[in-house]
């Protein structure tokens, strides 16, 4: 059965150095192009948590430094860090293709996604993001430049960045355009670039969007079949790490809320991709949610493994 | 009369820092949301020497520092300026269409270029990019990296790369989808990510392609009326900054050889500008191109200023 599928891709898929993801995303083009062989339309999402940081500490460093390049914006390394990935992704699936002559083309669109300037995120920011700071050196960026820092476990403060949720996708016309065009389409990376609306104008605000929500909310404006996220394990599962743990093959949204409620979901990793994929089923009827591997993606869609949501 | 053109912007579209950029791509943006008031299908290219400069050295700065962030190849810091500059333009140009009524979107599209690996230029790298370095520290590294160092006027010695002509556009399909469903693209960014042909894969090498060389090189491929080439001046002249200059309005193609012979042009200045309009203008009858300034764009489309280059 042919579907649209918003694939979103974990970490895993991508690794921490560009020579380690130029690796990985051979592996992660094949699963890609697996679905895409079995006749399903997919549009593909990732995060960007180590690569964002990455850019964004070189690119403090080097300010720092004698070198004293130019201060950047974290919108902006979050741009970068889309065309960064982008290449690699859509260069290694476009290679996927020829390899099992596959008429199609994979391209990056760089992606806006608009928030919410009153978003209760702004008032207390939870992201850290670049380097360790003493006190003092803290102090003083906060007075300079309006930062937010935060203690981190001991090892120093650390700049921190609100976690709005994602209103609207900018480029959505331009990435269905492309899709109804036969074309797949790397979109939305890094949960897409932060801008609030403001007289008119789109502005990049320093922030991270979780690229799970990011993912269901591009998978609901193409009205998608199903919302497919890849992450380190097959199921999701309750207990998870306790002698009595249980993977979950199919959950309904009470059983979901109940787990929520009952704290199963750890916050950062496993509660945001179950409350993407519940906003993803209520959103309209027939919608289906997928946690699986990379690796399990097809048989997951297939419906042989993976963790289903369903209504 | 509705054309379809290519538009390459040249660096003083842009400017040299985040914030500077933000200011420049709001006047530029108006230059082209013009064009397309006009009845122009316009598609965007642009250059990316200061923004890739910059990027790779704040990378090269920060592996070498104690924070030792990963070692980034040049073509990903290619990748990375073409997200970072996609950004702010089509940022620009959308909310350019929302303040006139236009319905119409604009995205960056992450463009790989093919070279060939053969091509001479690969012999003799000219471009300098990164940071100086003395002769040992020079040294070192093109041991350690195989990278190819040269003296620069006394201030170091510079890493080289080479600066291959583009032979083809990896996401010309897509490209091309996007402007029949009316859809304003930003592609082909700083001339490309350089990739080369190898066992059907595409391979990213440090190279930098000129940005005019694959504006053309896009507009042929697109099947564009008109190669717009915007720089710092109106026209283009003869014997420049003498005082018998002159400018000129018109260039035939025997014209264009006879000033190209006489070395009127300036190398890496206005002579890939020159030669990249010739070879789009050879490339089929009807064609011409246009070398002026952003802000004469549409008097010189509209045939009043500007140098127009034809048969």
């Amino acid at each position: 059965m042919s579907e649209k599928i918003v694939l979103a891709l974990g970490g895993n898929a991508l690794g921490k150095t560009p020579q380690e993801q130029l690796e990985k995303v051979k592996l992660t083009a094949k699963s890609i192009v697996d679905l895409v062989e079995e006749g399903n339309e997919v549009v593909v999402s990732h995060g960007n948590g180590p690569q964002v940081g990455m850019i964004n500490l070189a690119m403090e460093t080097s300010h720092n430094s004698k070198e004293n390049t130019p201060d950047m914006p974290f919108p902006e390394c979050g741009a970068m860090s889309q065309g960064y990935i982008g290449y690699h992704l859509q260069n290694a699936i476009q290679s996927e293709f020829r390899k099992r002559n596959i008429d199609k083309s994979a391209v990056t669109v760089i992606t806006q996604t608009v928030v919410d300037e009153n978003d209760n995120a702004f008032e207390d920011p939870t992201k850290p993001i670049g380097s360790f700071y003493t006190k003092e050196q803290a102090d003083k960026v906060m007075e300079e430049k309006g930062y937010v820092f935060k203690e981190d476990a001991g090892r120093g403060y650390r700049r921190v960045v609100a976690s709005p949720k994602p209103v609207d996708i900018v480029e959505i016309n331009a990435i269905n355009k492309l899709i109804e065009n036969d074309t797949m389409v790397i979109a939305a990376g890094g949960g897409g670039i932060p801008v609030i609306k403001k007289d008119g104008e789109l502005i990049g605000v320093p922030a991270v969007i979780d690229k799970d929500f990011t993912s269901e909310k591009l998978a609901e404006l193409l009205d998608c079949d199903t919302l497919l996220i890849l992450t380190a394990v097959e199921k999701v599962a309750i207990r998870f790490g306790k002698e009595d743990q249980e993977w979950l093959s199919e959950l309904n949204l009470e059983q979901v809320d109940k787990y929520i409620e009952d704290g199963e979901f750890a916050k950062g990793s496993m509660l945001p991709k179950v409350e993407a994929c519940k906003k993803f089923v209520e959103s309209k009827d027939g919608k289906r949610a997928i946690i699986t591997s990379l690796e399990k993606a097809k048989d997951a869609l297939n419906g042989n493994t993976g963790t289903i949501i369903k209504k």
